[in-house]
């Protein structure tokens, strides 16, 4: 085993990175191969990926791409349990650079296990606790840590600080994003690329968004608006509780909002869940005396209904408007969107989520970025925002900007 | 003890007829104080009421005008589980004519009691089963059997009847029928008269009705339209399983519907529900490997937030349409409609329905019917139908008929 200097990603002798994705979800999946394959589907000889589960079958899914140590395949296959803080320590010590795509109640002892042992890390894995108050550790082990490295946190936050630095003023920042199916079915017109539980979540959590420079919050699944779509058609946005670090990171921007998208009607079905009752997790006392948790009868009869099936096409889309004021005094409107399709069986979140992870590994690979510490996007220099947007267009995942300036805003 | 003969409503040597109410709810409370006072308040001395209820609480409701069988109050009130055979029976031997308001599920057996006992019945508990085939056995005991009478099914049978009496043809009926708060309250606009197992039990069985001549079934809460109430607005009114016997016993009138009235937007709430499987009755099992019957906690979440609170002003609806060809040859539309708010505690449904039943109950004591048999309201004499709406209009419970001829038809 080599050691490591840590706070950039290091490479063995042969200028190889060995590189660990903690997680074989969808995302983990699409990562573990972007990161082993060039782009003309040929073996990356500068990268090793090891995939690790604690399920041997979301593992096993990487099939032929995967074999075990000794295999030579480009993707090393490893079991562990990533709640082990043991295990997750050997493996980061085993590794020049991690990629955490673990489930979100694990997220955070991983990001400490890393920091810990000095490894740079890029994370997706989506912690429901604030990563920012890891910073110091980070930087006391110097450690390069970037966190909600998605689509949305991720990719929004990039568009944020980006804008920060183009302009003399940010007055409003708006991220609407949403992942549908293609086909519309009732009842639902919905399927999850996450468990049930972690959707319903985001249906009851408070929703925190900044107006008027004040911090405020708000029921979920409120102030609904339509949006227009092109190819898609009208989508309704509502409230979520989706700014997560910027309300900490950024306090220069007046007004700033988060909302969800999905097919107009879904919000008023989750209002009716919501509000009748059905995502209680108090326990209710039925006719013959037992008791249930709602949520739990809930999300036993979503899980399936709520599945998206290998064949069912899909898309995400986000959008993100910037409202501000450049050097000139002008008002300018910079629009944002992404619209993705998925593509051979990597569906669109893993696409935007995951492509999003890895080409910031890239640049960490290509010394672009070290500094110690943890790093949500829009803390990121700015500089690296270009090559993130050149790695993710080389895979199909585009993002386009349109400026608009005053006297065209109205 | 006296001994009656029976087939018709017989009174003991003072003239006084002895009325057993079985089944203390709301409109038995309401059927029990109709047939105990006259309308200007005053106990009736034709009439001796006893309200029987396995509940005490029930019982009590009645208050002040109830007492016990010695108390000399215009009712006396009994306990007695209605669903002992032979407690039913010592109830119907020691009465002239017995109301039947029990839960439905005690219907038929109790039916089966009084037949037995050879008493005069007016039923309005609803039995889920088909009372048609006790026709035998009442007239062979010699008992006059009036079903379903209340509102829907009962009134909109009685106009059907009616109308099959006054026109050459009778071509289409529809009744749309339904009892709904005055305000509308989210989530769902809606609070229920009965218990909300029941209520859904009308939004999962099949919806029976005819088409072009042919009895055919279809999903509940299909086919939804739009009606205009004068005063209320636009309900929505679909398909439900109400037409019960006139299947049976009306094979001239090729098209027959009965449709049930709610708020716009309820429908798609129970569509949702029921399609989600919120209302399944099969065991569901949870992520800790506990199993539910998805139906009981919906009840159990439902039972509450549909409930009628005292002081929440409610109505009951009805609109029976009829198309007919008249003896000149004429196309004629009657409507028959029938829109009550409650009075002094008393809900609309417990008038509208309960009404209907004492309005029978009065025609049986006067001798104007007593033929031996199982008649629903499509059945009997149509001679009974003005005295009948006379006695519900006397109560404030208006029907009101509107026709139109062909040329007004267009």
């Amino acid at each position: 085993m080599t050691t490591h200097n840590a706070s950039s990603a290091a490479s063995d002798d042969a200028g190889v990175t060995r590189i660990a994705v903690l997680g074989c979800g969808r995302v983990g999946h699409a990562m573990a191969r972007d990161l082993a394959f060039t782009l003309d589907g040929q073996p990356d000889p500068q990268v090793r990926v090891t995939a690790v589960d604690a399920r041997d079958a979301a593992r096993d899914r990487l099939g032929e791409d995967a074999g075990d140590a000794d295999s030579e395949r480009p993707i090393t296959r490893q079991t562990a349990d990533l709640g082990d803080r043991g295990a997750v320590a050997r493996i980061a010590a085993a590794h020049d650079l991690i990629v955490g795509a673990a489930p979100s109640h694990l997220g955070l002892a991983i990001l400490q296990t890393v920091i810990d042992a000095r490894r740079p890390m890029v994370d997706i894995s989506f912690l429901p606790e604030n990563p920012l108050p890891l910073d110091a550790l980070a930087k006391a082990q110097g450690a390069t840590i970037v966190v909600d490295a998605g689509v949305a946190p991720g990719m929004s936050n990039f568009i944020l600080g980006r804008a920060r630095a183009d302009f003399a003023s940010v007055e409003r920042f708006a991220c609407y994003v949403g992942g549908l199916p293609v086909a519309r079915r009732w009842p639902w017109q919905y399927t999850a690329p996450f468990a049930p539980t972690d959707v319903i979540e985001e249906y009851t959590r408070p929703a925190r968004f900044r107006q008027l420079g004040a911090d405020v919050t708000h029921p979920p699944l409120t102030d609904p608006e339509y949006l227009e779509v092109p190819g898609i058609g009208t989508l309704e946005a509502f409230l979520t509780d989706g700014l997560r670090t910027v309300l900490d990171t950024v306090d220069d921007v007046p007004d700033m909002v988060e909302k969800t998208l999905r097919y107009p009607g879904h919000r008023e079905q989750m209002m009716l869940l919501r509000d009748g009752g059905f995502f209680g997790d108090t326990p209710v006392t039925l006719a013959d005396g037992a008791t249930v948790r709602p949520i739990d009868l809930t999300a036993a009869l979503l899980v399936d209904q709520w599945q998206t099936r290998p064949d069912d096409a899909e898309f995400t889309y986000m959008r993100c408007d910037v409202d501000a004021i450049d050097a000139s005094e002008q008002r300018v409107r910079r629009t944002v969107a992404v619209l993705d399709h998925g593509q051979g069986g990597t569906s669109s979140m893993a696409r935007t989520t995951g492509y999003a992870a890895t080409a910031l590994v890239a640049q960490l690979r290509a010394g672009a970025f070290g500094e110690a510490g943890v790093w949500p996007l829009e803390t990121l220099p700015a500089s690296l925002y270009a090559p993130v947007l050149d790695y993710l267009d080389a895979r199909g995942v585009r993002y386009e900007t349109v400026e608009t300036t005053a006297s065209s805003i109205g």
